[in-house]
């Protein structure tokens, strides 16, 4: 199993600043009084697509060889995955696969496909996903990129933390949410090459804890039936992000769902800028006063924007 | 009745520049893509107190002598303009004296008890608030600072727009909302100094349209009984706004309630942030195809972005 190291979140960088946002990062003079300390947000709401999930996507597709790129690349996904790795693969031109569940949501659906995506769909089982999948991959030779558990994406997703030091670092602390553990080990290998004395937390629902669970045992113990509003975290850590994230990463925190809605309407009303549940994750720990973060400089990684307005918890 | 020139205007932006955000300038490819022209949003959104009244406030209250500040600044609002008066303010050191009528939400009257002004309540007629105010403003020699038919507040409104130019122009056309017309004034004095060549183009909600009916009547028609969820235009305009708008607007066009609402879900689906209903007018008038912006660089003045999450229209 190759871990990445930094100079390979250096090179991914170079690969695909082309093609991503260098995000902006913002501040909240009434959220810092709030918590007691300087919060300095990465807003990768703003990124291609709506969430950091483009710079993994577009790092793995622009990395295939010519050979490689030539059969397309394939997922499944009915998240922000699917949409990143269909623009990404769009902007090479080159075919994008994507299997997603017949129930997922219209306007994912139609998202995926307006980046030209060809798309399948199956039962919503993990067993359907997986062999309808395989069956695209022998008859297409497209090349899988998983969400997560994947040498380029997590390279990819590194380059957000790196770009937060960069413009408004240095911290004592660097936080994100935790998920599949793409972002958080990206996050973690750039912040302990850039920062050696600064912390990585991460911060994860109660009700989809494994990567806490696993992280304290020492352990990779996935989820069985994760449940939490913050429906990019639903994921459990894979074997790779799993090795990063137990040797790397200072502490995992985990918080309520009440607690999760309340950071994110925090941050809508004081920033006025939309985030979706995933990205409160962070800041909803803080309320909680799960990681003490008093007089320190805190880097926090906002992971995307994406929400149903027809469906909100407030 | 003396009418603010740009030179009023830069000087206004000298006096409050250590106090006010210079706001960012943004873009959407997707709405680009969508409208067939370039629009540039200028965020008054992420202005202080959340509104571009922030400017305007703080200048009447930063403009005043040492002896009139001694006896502090008044107005009756309900909105807006009642926060960013009392935050201008507190920070010059002074009393603000604020009217509001007894119904207003919880949220606007805890906001501006925060910045720590005065508040008192009276019955919400137009007719109860004017003689509060007068009451007031004779007991305590405070000066009046109207929310728009007023030198000071004009000047600082006029602000917003050539720190738009400024950062981002040349324009074809620079559009805002109309209410009272502060904002209108200040935008056309100011995009008429530095670009002769464009046009300035306000709109405003078809259920409180007296600028349309003035601007094209020629005289000044108030509303009876305005209505439209637009909560920052139910206003008409004053004897000095209606000058200055009639001399130096190219043209005022009506939107139906329909297009606001559509055009506040895209900004916030498209660009991840939160603007009130009054800051998507202008965008609400071209999904409308009531100006004609095809091929065109269009400057948009976001005003606000003060909602209330519980009560959103989608």
């Amino acid at each position: 199993m190759q871990v990445p190291q930094f100079a390979d979140i250096e090179k991914a960088h170079r690969l695909i600043e082309p093609y991503i946002h260098r995000t902006p990062v913002l501040t909240s003079k009434s959220i810092n009084q709030i918590v007691g300390a300087e919060l300095f947000f990465k807003c990768e709401n703003f990124q291609k697509v709506g969430a950091f999930k483009f710079r993994g996507a577009c790092n793995s597709v622009f990395s295939l060889s010519e050979d490689e790129a030539r059969n397309g690349v394939c997922t499944h996904s009915s998240g922000n995955h699917a949409a990143a790795l269909a623009l990404a693969a769009q902007m090479r031109g080159i075919a994008a696969y994507i299997v997603m569940p017949e129930n997922a949501p219209e306007i994912k659906k139609k998202a995926v496909a307006g980046y030209g995506a060809q798309i399948t769909f199956c039962k919503p089982t993990q067993g359907a996903r997986e062999s309808t999948l395989r069956k695209i991959a022998a008859k297409t030779g497209a090349t899988e990129i998983h969400p997560y558990n994947y040498f380029n994406v997590i390279c990819g997703q590194g380059t957000a933390a790196r770009e937060l030091i960069e413009d408004a670092g240095p911290f004592d602390m660097v936080m994100c949410p935790v998920g599949g553990g793409g972002l958080l080990s990206g996050t973690a290998i750039s912040t302990k090459a850039l920062l050696p004395g600064a912390n990585v937390i991460a911060a994860e629902p109660a009700g989809a804890d494994d990567a806490f669970r696993s992280f304290h045992q020492k352990q990779r113990l996935p989820s069985v039936n994760p449940k939490t509003i913050a429906d990019g975290l639903l994921t459990s850590l894979g074997e790779l992000t799993f090795e990063i994230v137990v040797n790397r990463v200072d502490d995992i925190v985990t918080v309520s769902e009440e607690n999760i809605v309340a950071a994110m309407r925090m941050v809508w009303e004081r920033m006025k800028i939309i985030i979706e549940p995933s990205s409160a994750v962070p800041l909803a720990a803080i309320l909680e006063n799960k990681v003490d973060v008093k007089g320190k400089r805190v880097g926090i990684i906002l992971s995307g924007g994406n929400v149903d307005l027809g469906k909100l918890p407030f």
